[in-house]
């Protein structure tokens, strides 16, 4: 058996190898865009599928097209959607802006399993031709940004929000076991006033909890699908409904709510709606990086750093200094930060520069943000189990540090005015001494008055 | 009369002028950071009166400050409020990071200010103390978080919004307009499908309603003020409901659902909400670059380019070419896109590097927010009234470039497939024939059936 | 035979698959690391390789390292350098941000493949221990800050260098080609003065040509290596000189002027040479982003667009709209800007966030750096091949539109002066004549003199 | 007298304040652009009175303009120079994306002055016209360019070098200052082998060092001046040798080597200089973030931080806690590292998107590029005056912290080996021990071996 068969299209002949189902206009997109090693990723052509089996279904509900042809296709479809043909798709992210050739892919590879399935001969666009059938009713720009927005959806419910929600779930259990831990307050990081280890933590899981918000608000925009807008939005070459019946029928098969896009041109030109998506997991990403910081440094030392937390030990840290341990989540999750950030340019200078009735930049677009979906919601979980659910509270240096600091001379404000507090304060970092000693020095209040002012205790909520 | 006074903080006495109400600390600050132009932005100014004055009420109610004292400072805090002491604010944005010496600055203009209203001395810090009146029960922890929320929404709401509806309003007043006129689409920038002009207008005011509902979304999480956080968050040194009083005393003031932060930690220590803000804000600017760019290149011309629409003529284009005109608006608009754009960088930079319990990027984070909100506004105000409104179809040129156009042929796809239909587009592009011509040559179909068929008018939306 | 055996690090043991080089510490990672799907790319493979050689052998001729281990170490390094143990460098860019584990990475398979070399047992660490021979004088923390420099080196230089030049050749020889062909400028998008195509395209040449010097000038400060300073930059556990005999070695190796860095502080803990050469990339994407959008809308059409020139067809453009051929290379490349443009953003992001003797975002760097460049490499060697080269001019669609323009009125500016001179095309314009029948309306010259004066050919270049 | 005067351009006439010497395509500017409250910044006033000083002054020697003239011209141009009428400029950077209504601002302000000068009367345009006199060879096209190169080239001179330099010296001299002090490292946060403080310094001075190379090597792509270009690049209007005549009278002028840009389209489509310059400026804002989050941190506490270093205290730091001192200056710095890395996303996204012939996003560019020259400087000022030059080193603190730790371990690795020495590190982190109770319970080697290997001193070098 040869290794290569003969396919074509409109421009003519190509070999293409035999153990693939891809057609000429695949294999024509690999020779004219060697470009990088980044390939459409698997839940975009998952969601291919879905685009290539519901318009089938639609199409034969419809009328357009022959019970088995459509079955033959929704059924490869349905292979494509499983991940099965994911070695079938082989193209760049580096191609068409459109997406054209990933669409045409689709069709290839869907047109050829379906020909097999039914007994024809791969190559033959007979009885399922990859345009007239697999694309039926159908253009890459409407097909592809529906397929954007299927994908992104599916990665968001399906793994970002389970992560989101697992990290904030560790956050919120260390809150509550911390709640009892008054520890020395950072501000400037600079000393000051005092509040539980469990408030620190409040704080993340509230960034968390919004986390969540964020990531759920992009939802509604992304549901709604370009399909049924064919070339230019105008819907050309569909029939009314089609696009109605399409949305219906992808929310059938994924269970989520998608319907049909409320303006078709804007679902084809623009890209709000990832730039809005983007815009999410960036501010997520700026949250995670603060939760972050704050770990690796409350957890600094183990001797000569803050120390008032303990990290789990998960390897070696150092090849050179034996027995190092560093904060490794921290590092691959802040890491993780910087590229969503990077990627979140990359979109909003993407999506700026779509022209008329189409923007070129979808490739691009939908690689990034699946790229920041993916990577944020596995480093949470990798941070949530692997850190902070590792995370122990060093009682005994966080106690040593509160009863030192000097910033408790805030709970004399209301006493004795914040002039004559800061006198205090200042003489005692002066003098190296303690704020009672200093206070009883300069005379302005006495041990009975500091002993019942001044208690860690009482500074972490507002007066009764 | 001495041209200055002396007035003194914790760190000695320094001289300020007299015509001006701030104290030692705004002049000491005005000495250490003498860094570029950029001042706190009246917004801020006013959201810092507003603050000191619902403080004031609150604390009079809460039996905490004497009602004389807070009816002066009431006063004084409502003229900040109105801009009438705008003068008196100069400090940079580049200060301190928490805006310490912005809130001292308001602390000390309206301590003195109020000094004056009761007849005292001012610089003498009596009867109306800056520090354990004007911040009684606040810190600048608080109150600048609060003031920069406060800010936000006044400007979203009353600036913004405003103006995005007014664009949004003047492009669907043109896609109406323009509904019946049939022109080429254009996709990769090429020759595509057709449309009508009025179709094409209802994305860019699809893209303006997705506006109108972005900005609105971040409002919520707006809304929720820091104060009653005090220091670090736990609310030391005020009573228990001050913060929700203070609230509703803002929501008051503003007629704006004001409400207190549900975690003050995070309030303070992260402005994730001024990111997402400005998330919006940068898809927005991403809607208008495409909007911009396409009206530009529509109305480009006179003779040489697409001139499709005609722009109004607000000035003269050229300082060496007599005659021109350029589509300014579209320029100015477009430059303001390229601001917000990086405005959400420094943004989102500022928000990821915060520590502990407290983020101190905050003055460049509201400035950069105000920024770009005001230049979205003004911006689409401008492009709207002096861009949009005037615009004319110019319908000669698009029934001419639409009738040539050779992606007419899409038309007959269904007809006589797709391979076909390729026949016909080549061979018509190669002799510079029409499609008709090409299409009797290749003997495909009949002039009846192309007559009947190839109809721009019938090729702008689904078949019936 | 097993498919694992058992390998050991100070945690404890670990099973590794027998087929694979690598030891307890890469399987760690593999557990502790499931993020996303990017690895450590074959660049920095191949320099960690080099590393390693150049260190046994300076550590051989150190007299420290036994020629036996040595010579087994570089063999095994050396295969390393060839890829051709790619397959043993699983780990995930998303681990220790110092690059710890694949330092070790690379130490467990050099150990592994030198001791089958000598006859030794697989994870027995003898007689060549990962740590303490192949890691010999050497940190993590100095190994890869050191490879990501002569990994960006040799990609700049093998890679990026050959690919501009070739697009700037390209660039420039249309420019020659295009040298007699007056056309109509265009400034805000509209009608300008008359200029040559070849100039136009000289314009493209220079920005090429500043990208080159642009890329090369980002060399030096790559070419200085950290390798020397270990752990924290003070060269702890190496000899004297052994930094500058391991940059000879490695400029040996790769026949590039590496050099020891001049301060090995910085060396560590900033990557600010990385910085600078993405900021390189940044500018030369915007170059191209700039050149691609030009081409594209000059060769747009084919009849209702520009259509100056004839973009070469590659592929069939539209799976719906027959015979249409987009510009997709200028699509792929202006992706590619975006893309560059964002790792940008998140270089700068983690070069920024280094702390103390060590900035621990360097595998996204350094990732982010390399796709950079391969994609800007690949990008521009496929646009030059695959449009710039096929590019012809349209002479007719130039000459018509050129002669039509209303801008050659500006060639009357010395003679009646700007005012009279926009009065002429203003009136033009309004009536839709020509300049000639407005300017003799206006009675404002003669037919005589505007023949002598208004001549295209005269007007693209300075006066005699 | 009347407060107004009527001006007149092509569009018709407009009434100016007769206390402003600005025209008619000002006002009209002012009126057509009411966006935000940014104006066109001093330095490009400057920029702009020193091009037409110059260009009147080389249309003098080429005997095209008459000396009374030029000599007004000249005369006027050097008041706009010295900031002596920048009140005469109120435009709006958010304008006409070439800066055409500056140059003609520039234009207005010049002829009006030189016509008061020769005893005219305002708004005459006679003796001295703004667009036949003062932009006699000009085109806004090519004026604006030029302008911003001068601008950037001298705040880059005058104003950011020497800021970098002082800051570089003064980092450099604490570096000299701590050299014996030895400290312990941090790398991953986390304790390290040892280091001086000396040679902690050493490293930032190395980044300023890099700075100072960054900021100049700026320099040449930035002395290319696009004037003699005028409309499009090919000098239309202008006479041969103008551009070189025009340079070298710009390089008299400043003292600063400009010279005529090599290829005059490049220098008007695109700014790639401009992006080029924001690149090193991130480059640089990179390091500072480095710096001055390393300085807040070691200098943290006063005693709940690290506390290694004492950072003067310059101001009160807070408005609640009494006596609390803050990195301030460490703040406003980074603030502005936040906004200069956002400056340069701006300018990015403005500099790749020009079009055929002419960039539109002119001074939007030039605005963030100058603040970023400009924020830098005096931030940097400020640092190195208020901050780096009052630092102290914490020696009891930073002699206690070294001691403690268990990093100095490391230099057991060549006498025992890395995983003995691990072992140790181990147990004492496990028991609390010091290293040498952990390594006599270890049995893994005499006190003596440990006193004689063990020495930080010895610790901050390669071996003799």
């Amino acid at each position: 058996m040869s290794r290569y068969r003969t396919e074509t299209d409109s421009f003519g002949e190509l070999q293409v190898p035999t153990d693939k189902y891809y057609g000429a206009q695949s294999a024509r997109s690999l020779i004219n865009f060697p470009i990088g090693v980044e390939t459409i990723p698997p839940p975009l052509i998952r969601a291919l599928g879905i685009v290539k089996q519901a318009a089938a279904r639609v199409n034969m509900n419809l009328g357009l097209l022959s019970p088995p042809l459509a079955e033959a296709i929704s059924q490869a479809a349905g292979e494509v959607m499983t991940g099965k043909l994911d070695e079938h798709f082989p193209l760049s992210i580096w191609q068409t802006g459109s997406g054209t050739q990933s669409n045409m892919n689709c069709n290839e590879v869907i047109s050829n399993r379906a020909i097999e399935l039914l007994g024809g001969v791969l190559g033959s666009k007979s009885p399922v031709h990859p345009n007239d059938h697999c694309n039926m009713g159908q253009s890459s720009n409407d097909v592809f940004p529906t397929a954007m927005h299927i994908a992104a959806v599916e990665e968001i419910r399906h793994r970002l929000l389970p992560a989101l929600q697992f990290l904030r779930d560790q956050l919120q259990s260390k809150s509550q076991a911390f709640s009892h831990l008054v520890k020395i307050g950072r501000t400037h990081t600079q000393d000051a006033t005092p509040l539980t280890l469990g408030q620190e933590f409040s704080g993340y899981t509230a960034q968390m909890d919004n986390a969540l918000r964020r990531a759920r608000a992009v939802l509604p925009a992304l549901y709604q699908l370009a399909q049924g807008g064919t070339a230019v939005g105008t819907g050309l070459n569909t029939v009314k409904g089609f696009d109605i019946s399409f949305a219906e029928e992808v929310a059938r098969i994924t269970e989520i709510p998608f319907k049909t896009a409320e303006n078709k041109f804007e679902a084809l030109a623009a890209h709000d709606a990832i730039v809005e998506g983007s815009g999410a997991l960036n501010t997520i990403a700026v949250s995670l990086m603060k939760i972050a910081n704050d770990i690796r440094f409350l957890g600094s030392g183990p001797r000569c750093g803050i120390g008032e937390i303990n990290l789990p030990e998960n390897e070696p840290g150092s090849s050179i200094m034996p027995g190092k341990v560093n904060p490794t989540q921290c590092e691959a999750l802040t890491m993780v930060v910087a590229q969503v950030m990077g990627n979140h340019t990359t979109i909003s200078v993407a999506g700026a520069n779509g022209h008329f009735e189409l923007n070129v930049f979808k490739p691009v677009m939908i690689y990034n943000l699946l790229q920041s979906i993916r990577l944020l919601a596995d480093a949470c979980q990798s941070f949530a189990k692997r850190c902070i659910s590792g995370i122990s509270a060093n009682e005994e240096r966080i106690g040593k540090l509160r009863d030192e600091s000097l910033m408790l001379v805030t709970a004399l404000n209301p006493h004795i005015g914040y002039d004559n507090a800061a006198k205090i304060a200042k003489k005692a970092h002066r003098d190296g001494s303690t704020l009672l000693e200093a206070a009883l020095a300069l005379k302005l209040l006495t041990k009975e008055q500091f002993t019942e002012w001044v208690v860690p205790e009482k500074m972490i909520g507002p007066r009764g």
